[in-house]
């Protein structure tokens, strides 16, 4: 293992830049940080370009796997550790993998998640996690939403990525596709014609939009879909975060899907 | 309008103090800022103890109810609105309010959420304000729960505590007071008696109990419950987001209440 204790280090140098998306853009690489993630990581048998530990993690922690992960782990000082972390306080092991998009898999095997222009890092992360654990067969991230390569998207993700396809798609032509490939397109939206989520059964393959946090899902896409949906706001509150709105829908709608087939 | 540009002023120092938690404990006040927070004050007919305006804010905006709803209406440089702003780029208002709660009124009018050491500020006020849009009674936070004055609750909150009550109590007394006055206690929890929540129908007047990220709801308070109830993972995440899971939870609870009575 080699030791690195110095920030002017070449490739802390490099590997810090990866904080920055269009780094992360031009090498294709991203930093992701914490036993957790990297556990999920090596359970999907990634290989890791480069791990960075600290002494404190390797003295508590079992580490014989991490070794086998990647040909480069540096032992790096906790002073290191903290200029390749975007959290206030680093958990002392961070690792630098390839970006790699799962492809979809048609005919799909579940319902989709779509997202239009969903900014909010915590927002994009949470929605993935969720759709992860309701059993959808993939997310879609239409232009416009947080990238999932950041720090932020990566701690809510919480390797949910690891999991299903998460893809990025031009909804424009992706829409069309999808629904010339006979998924049902459900949008979210309060319209006249919308119908309350608990009152409508979906067919088994569907595809679900939701939109941008102020704006919602763009009109030209609501015009594309079969049917819109929305759900009933009894108090006073004037909408629901668009995580939790996303998570009762799939949750509600695979439910109505596990009822009927 | 008075105007103020030092940050050396003895009310915005003063002010500026409200960001700690610490200083709201101590003057029973809270800072809030940004368009919508304030008006949702406005419509409660709420009395500012101050108001913070910057000039670019009052030339883009209708400002005449805000000069009656205080007697203290300061017109500030935007860089003494940074100065009481918890965000990268404050929205030009601020305002100082009395910490103020709605008391629970019983009997209740709706079921309740009950928070056990939810700790992430964002969790908290999404799940406030979760409980505003499905028709909750109110909201009771456990010790160990974020500040709800904190600026990041209150920006997730986006004013729901303006709607419902939302109290702070000892769980240890107020679960077993609960329990008494005939309110059906719910957990949720994956021990082997707890049910998925779908196949479950609550009594009329129940109160959910969520808890922390890490641990869930403690132990001691899952022994008072009357049913423990939980969300089946259909995919490879380990969990769910703690206030994706209360959406999911209390929108379905509330719909089979609907249904039912």
């Amino acid at each position: 293992m080699k030791e690195i204790t110095s920030l002017q280090n070449a490739t802390i140098k490099e590997t810090k830049k990866l904080l920055k998306p269009k780094y992360r853009e031009q090498t294709g690489d991203y930093l992701i940080e914490g036993e957790h993630l990297i556990q999920e990581a090596l359970k999907e048998a990634l290989n890791f370009e480069k791990i960075f530990v600290t002494e404190k993690f390797i003295a508590n922690h079992e580490t014989f796997e991490l070794l086998k992960a990647s040909t480069d782990v540096f032992l790096v000082s906790e002073q290191v550790m903290k200029s390749l972390s975007s959290l206030p306080t680093p958990q002392g092991i961070a690792g630098v993998l390839q970006q790699q998009e799962k492809p979809l898999q048609f005919p799909l095997e579940g319902p989709l998640l779509i997202l239009d222009r969903v900014q909010d890092p915590g927002n994009v992360g949470t929605m993935i996690r969720t759709a992860d654990a309701a059993g959808y067969a993939g997310v879609v991230l239409g232009e416009g939403c947080a990238d999932i390569y950041s720090g932020k998207v990566q701690r809510s993700l919480q390797g949910s990525h690891f999991h299903l396809p998460v893809v990025q798609k031009k909804l424009e032509t992706f829409l069309p596709f999808l629904k010339e490939n006979g998924i049902q397109l459900l949008g979210t939206a309060l319209d006249e014609e919308a119908k309350i989520y608990t009152e409508f059964t979906p067919e088994k393959n569907f595809a679900l939009i939701m939109g941008n946090e102020g704006q919602g899902v763009a009109q030209q896409f609501l015009q594309l879909t079969d049917r819109n949906l929305y759900i009933p706001i009894h108090g006073q509150a004037e909408s629901l975060n668009v995580a939790v709105a996303a998570g009762i829908l799939m949750y509600g709608l695979k439910g109505k899907i596990l009822q009927k087939y």
